[in-house]
């Protein structure tokens, strides 16, 4: 869908140099886009690709304005900008409400709501307006999800589970499974405890492909308003993730972990279980975080790579590093005695 | 369902302190239980909590009981205790028997087992009595499923590979897909290693969402009885895992590794392959086992995280341990010479 | 399906030592393999399992031909020839064309096509000559797989993606969900950035159950020709993986990273985001790689595992490892001074 610079900045604001009648009919970065693109510079590192671009218009802040050689918007925060113009040329449509005739539907369903072929949604659910169900969704009896919602194919909502509003849920996401919680016998085998709390996700969330996000033990599992999922993490039971909290793919967070508001966490890391993390905590990607962390900031436990035989060298040492701080330690001691000396 | 505490103790044992008349329809931490719920005492870190717990009763060990505000049922491992009271409170009917319109069924199956919405039975599939197969399972040919396991919906079986009696399959997981098997061709291509092995699935199995059990190459994958798995693990070709061994989520074990018995591996360890572990090996979370370990006993090898700009500092370090190794030892010999001038 | 000694040598080639006539009727490890079955000997580590063996036949280099107690077929690579040979005993006929009429089919298929139970395929779908799709998988509107392509049951195809031909696709794949994009408001909130990239995937693939592909940003996800990508991977937005490259279970790799031809990443590896790796790089297993890698060869960053209890004085050095450098520099200068004097 084509939109003009002049509907762009009538709708979303910025100051526009240049012609306002150009039609722009996508989004790109500044080395990809043609005349008929609209791009962006939000990060200093890309300016030197200013200058050449061939885009039709960039999105860029008051101090890069007098470098962009073609017509520009000229916004406080280009990224935000960018991403906000973006949803606007990608809508589509809605997909036409209705039941497809292949779906199994055991509750009331809104008019409003669109559900895929061979759904299944369980007795006692609740769906708001405008809820989309994608093909071969499993909604499981008494779950709840909020108006407009989009679950993507394949999504598992078990009983009870409920999601608030606007949440966008991607294929293969399971939500609600039993929590990781047994007790041994003398003898070693596991007798399982009942997992039966329920997962409460908030307003505005998104959850990437095949993440699982597993029930509460006794209480419940809580993902607050805004929080954002990437794919293939693991929520484990009873965790609380804090409002507009972002999480990388892979990432695991164990039992009972409580992680605050606007942190971040990159890939592959893993919160140890009953931890709390405070608000605006960001860790670092590969970081396991074996410790509780009350003030907010930045925090890494990752260790950098090396070509395989100079790793092989020093990482060896790593099982002496104990053994090297006490030489270190007897050194210091006959030094001293032996400056006393002379 | 509520029960009384005379109830529970006829059932499950242990000394009972109180009002047995008292009906519980429920179970809470120490912290969060009321009057009509009951609670444990396992750790001794939550001790100070009992005094001021508004349970209705607790579940603890002997030497606990005196400082028990409310009711208690005295038992020698209180976890476990309330493990088997937590599965009796939450028990609910099975789902009624019988194959949903809506399935797809290509085998002959028992009476007593319930074949959910949609799922796909593929023939020669051999099911035991009191099955559950939930919404959208797809059981492909030649599998075999014991009796009583509850597969939650959208979990799949390939062909040929089996599971035992009383498993919980919980949502996405995928088992018996081909194992990571792959010849090299000079120019780099690969050429794939046909699996023609199965998986085999002992007794009493929980496996946790989108978790992954490749099938083997030549001969089986074998999950002993008992065995535990968490979420989003994933189990190479080849694997056997023994007996009331318990994996948390993120682990991955690859191909031909041979874990012992009543083992523990923390969330995102990694296990190489061609290993074997010991019975009652315990590996911390985050922890990649790169060479077998024959003697029982827990072992880590992850990293502890610090604030980023300790980490800077301090990890970057790490590229020249195998120099600060040779700087102790040149100082070592120089003060050793110097001692013996002076 | 048996075959003799003869059939596979006129196939496939080699050097038949013994008798011909022999006939096959699977393949197995020295150690486990009957007179009825086809060996291998491609690591020399398993040498003196030969001398042993009760195969009917194994398949050796040159060299190792003198010591073979059984009929032998010499090739120079015997694990390729075991590899090609594996994929003849196992083959079975294709399943029957033609639509499952549980399926729901909205778009022309070709004849040859066998679409699975339960199956949706959306409008404006391209599929190939003989492509099998399994029960329940969901394929979006205007996506396209090419001929000869097998996907298992429960494979998700997001609209306008596309695979090319022969690929292999497991359970519980994703391909195409949304990219992690999201720019941020000044409070907090995370606005979305529309993902309107696809995923191109080339022929030759193959992707193990539960492995996930984002569609890019603005610009394709590229898989190119002959990847092999193993379960549980987490591939986001815009990456492009070379021809032939091979990452095994558990892999993550970030944003808009590029990696070469022929590259290999060990199991539960995180390549970060926006980097470039070369044709033939290397990569370990648990290794996380925090910056581009310009030159072919083999790179490691994990840690070794010990006992708990040496990992507990050893690793909490890491915390200390500048204060060890600062101090091991201090001694020097000491040292050298106290030299001068002396």
């Amino acid at each position: 869908m084509a939109r003009t610079l002049e509907e762009i900045v009538a709708r979303f604001g910025g100051d526009l140099k240049g012609d306002g009648r150009l039609a722009i009919d996508g989004l790109a970065s500044l080395e990809a886009a043609t005349p008929v693109q609209l791009s962006f510079l939000a990060n200093p590192k890309y300016r030197s690709q200013l200058a050449a671009t061939r885009a039709g218009a960039v999105i860029l802040a008051a101090d890069m304005a007098a470098h962009c050689p073609v017509s520009a918007i000229v916004a406080p925060q280009p990224y935000l900008y960018f991403a906000r113009v973006s949803q606007w040329l990608a809508e589509t449509p809605p997909p036409p409400p209705g039941i497809h005739p292949s779906a199994v539907v055991e509750s009331v369903v809104p008019a409003s709501a669109c559900i895929g072929p061979q759904c299944w949604i369980g007795p006692g659910v609740e769906l708001g307006e405008n809820v989309v169900v994608g093909a071969q969704c499993r909604i499981d009896a008494g779950a709840a999800i909020g108006g407009c919602c989009h679950l993507y194919p394949g999504v598992t909502l078990y009983r009870d589970c409920r999601i608030g509003q606007r949440a966008i849920v991607h294929s293969g996401v399971v939500i609600g499974a039993d929590g990781f919680g047994f007790a041994r016998e003398a003898a070693g085998a596991w007798v399982k405890i009942a997992q039966t709390g329920r997962v409460l996700i908030g307003d505005d969330v998104e959850i990437g492909a095949n993440t699982t996000i597993d029930r509460g033990a006794l209480e419940d599992t809580v993902i607050e308003d805004g929080v954002k999922l990437d794919n293939q993490i693991q929520i484990a039971h009873n965790v609380r993730i804090g409002r507009n909290t972002a999480l990388a793919g892979c990432v695991g967070v164990a039992g009972s972990a409580k992680l605050g508001a606007r942190c971040t966490v990159g890939g592959g890391a893993i919160i140890l279980g009953h931890l709390t993390l405070a608000d605006d905590v960001h860790v670092s990607a590969g970081t396991l975080v074996a410790k509780s962390i009350a003030t907010p900031g930045s925090y890494t436990g990752n260790v950098p790579f090396m070509a395989h035989d100079d790793w092989l060298k020093n990482f060896a040492r790593l099982r002496h590093l104990d053994a090297m701080a006490d030489r270190i330690r007897a050194l210091e001691k006959r030094l001293a005695e032996l400056e006393k000396k002379t």
